[in-house]
């Protein structure tokens, strides 16, 4: 088992309790909730309370091994995993059956130099490194007596308007506008400005036009300036230069810029790809059969969002990269498994599609479930139900939700801390 | 004020309802709540936790000012400071009254070289720098197949053996005991070894011997094997060289050292006594009059773990380094103040020892409250109370508690997070 995010903890949650020998390998030693990563960056929730110890979680299973290391190869033609451990030990694993969920990362469409001024959401070293660049921008801007520069401070970039995104910029005005308000002398923290640029012609892409359109509005009256049809061109540590179709490119003062767009697969799919000549897309996304099992390879499943899978007709569907996908995939891997051990053969994979969430900001959502399309509070409330349910862990549930109801509360935020490497990479010794 | 530890954010806490225009400097944006640290560093609490925010205690006073810079230099003369901001920005700041509260940190006794494979448990930063190497050593002990190096992986020595040392060694021992126990396959993280060095004859000096020796028994129940006048002459990142006196100097192989012993003061000291001649020790504590005034200047007050007082008798007076007398020492310092506005002479400082608290463990402390010692439960429930009482925030508060009951039920823990920069200071990208 590769990978301890939802697709990979689902499986071997799932196998754990068969008569297997489990050994579940993850780089961290923690299951990341990914979904409110944004809200770490943004000081509304403490690290610890959005990852859990994978240990933890099975905790005497003695049938489960749990490894702390870096998958760096795959041997399909051994059957063997070779590892690095945190001490630079290499380690080869055997296996029987093999799930790999490696996830995806945020791609920076080849600018890798862009990383180091815009960080991204997904990881929690990312996301810890925003907060301290995000907070730090307005206490820079109090001592900073140039206007011109601290306009740039107080304006904030967020590059891509999928959910991350949108929540990503609802929070940082709710930041300036309610949590920060009254704390600052020579600044206003409101006067900051947040821009949302977007490549497509809506944000929320992927929910029905009517619910991109609520959202939409829901951000303006937030403070956020939507820029739709715009691509970034350029990120310095000083400004960002985006451009419409047509017109001339525009540069933008602003030290703060937050990438949430475009996600490369992990590299084990090209690593697997290799080995199966199986089918790559630009994303890095391998293509598995219609039972996640790669292309000659029924011992070895593959899933997530690091996959495509091969339809009845042959073409190549792209599930969404969210966690519900993961975690049915990974049951689906589970049982799967268990009926290879039992000579069964599995039928396909069935994705069942719940609907799609995503928040604005406090009290403000968006919910399409299929059957009911829901916004404003109704939507939050039921954002807000189905994290709180999710989030595993029993001790998680009740810090988040105390922290959340002083939130809403008090529109304060507990977790506003500057510390680690912010903007200039110093530690303290 | 300068300075947003225990004295500094007493002292502004009380100036800030008078008629005082307050400005609050610190290099950081929140207060930490110091005695907790250690509970960091083992994964028991989450830093947020530990921490509040200082613009969030003065939100909406007007009068009230805060500013995240450091002090680089104190003007006595042109009654100025000089500061630096975290951009960089140069700053300078006139003032009528000054607190100086700059605190302390480790030192090593002049060997610099061993902060960086020995952290310390004061700071934030290191407290997490410190919890990824600790819970890091189990997880390349488990993929490690030399029984040597994981013998040293899996021993943890702890320098000092003051509240902190003795804190963080029993922490640390039931890490092993209790929390990780049955989550490993290759390695029983209960073989662990702790051990706790100090150049005393008994651990907890500052307590009566009594309470010394039954924290030394409840120390070696949990499993830590207290090493009495033992000097450490040596450390590297995978030993530490220790010494008794007339015997030979002894290596021990261990990859985690764990610093607790010997502090420095604040460096403003030294830059305010070349300024007025104040007497200056060996730690770098400046002598103060008996009302905590700078000699010459009774516009500036110095308070906290950075001073020494003058007595009476013309005696220097060192109290410990604690929290109760860094807050009474704010307070004076607020009153001391409003009385010099008012054209008033403040009488000398009186610190009110109420006592001293030391945690071993679970369920297992000392208390030495002068006209009752306790230890064992009682004492717990009493180190429990002190601190949940004097933690800012009541969110904190709350969530402080949940994860004490939980861990108290389950012996878990819920921080137990590998993240940033480890051992070999690698970070995700």
């Amino acid at each position: 088992m590769i990978g301890g995010g939802f697709g990979g903890l689902e499986a071997a949650k799932h196998l754990a309790s068969a008569e297997v020998e489990l050994t579940l390998i993850d780089r961290r030693n923690f299951h990341l909730f990914q979904p409110l990563t944004y809200q770490v960056a943004t000081g509304a929730l403490s690290p610890a309370e959005v990852c859990y110890p994978l240990r933890a979680i099975f905790k005497g299973r003695r049938n489960v091994r749990v490894m702390m290391a870096e998958v760096t190869a795959i041997d399909l033609a051994d059957r063997e995993l070779r590892l690095r451990g945190g001490g630079g030990e290499e380690l080869r694993v055997g296996y029987d059956s093999l799930v790999v969920a490696g996830g995806s990362a945020y791609s920076y469409f080849g600018h890798e130099e862009w990383r180091e001024v815009a960080p991204e959401v997904k990881s929690l070293e990312s996301a810890l490194d925003l907060r301290a660049r995000l907070l730090g921008a307005f206490e820079e801007a109090e001592l900073q007596r140039d206007p011109e520069r601290r306009r740039a401070l107080l304006t904030f970039v967020v590059v891509g308007a999928g959910p991350t995104g949108v929540e990503m910029a609802g929070q940082i005005a709710e930041l300036a506008r309610d949590t920060l308000r009254n704390e600052f002398h020579e600044i206003d923290p409101g006067e900051g400005r947040v821009l949302l640029v977007e490549m497509g012609d809506r944000v929320l892409s992927t929910f029905p036009p009517s619910l991109s359109r609520r959202a939409q509005r829901a951000l303006e009256r937030l403070g956020v300036t939507p820029m739709l049809r715009h691509t970034v061109v350029g990120i310095d540590a000083e400004s960002v230069t985006i451009e419409a179709a047509g017109a001339e490119a525009e540069r933008i003062a602003a030290h703060n810029v937050i990438w949430a767009a475009g996600v490369t697969a992990s590299a084990l799919g090209a690593n697997l790809a290799e080995q199966t000549g199986a089918d790559l897309d630009r994303a890095g996304r391998i293509l598995v059969e219609p039972d996640l099992t790669l292309p000659g390879h029924p011992e070895v499943l593959t899933i997530g969002d690091m996959v495509r899978v091969r339809e009845a007709d042959g073409s190549a569907r792209i599930f969404p990269g969210v966690a519900p996908v993961a975690m049915q995939q990974g049951r689906y891997a589970a049982k799967a498994v268990r009926a290879r051990l039992e000579g069964r053969t599995p039928g396909p994979f069935h994705y069942l599609d719940k609907g799609n969430l995503a928040t604005i900001g406090r009290a403000r959502a968006v919910a399409d479930l299929h059957f009911l399309r829901l916004s404003g509070f109704p939507a939050w409330l039921t954002w807000l139900l189905v994290h709180i349910w999710y989030l595993i862990g029993f001790q998680n549930r009740m810090l988040v939700l105390v922290r959340w109801i002083y939130s809403f509360l008090t529109r304060g935020r507990g977790a506003r801390l500057i510390a680690g490497p912010g903007r200039d990479g110093r530690r303290e010794p």
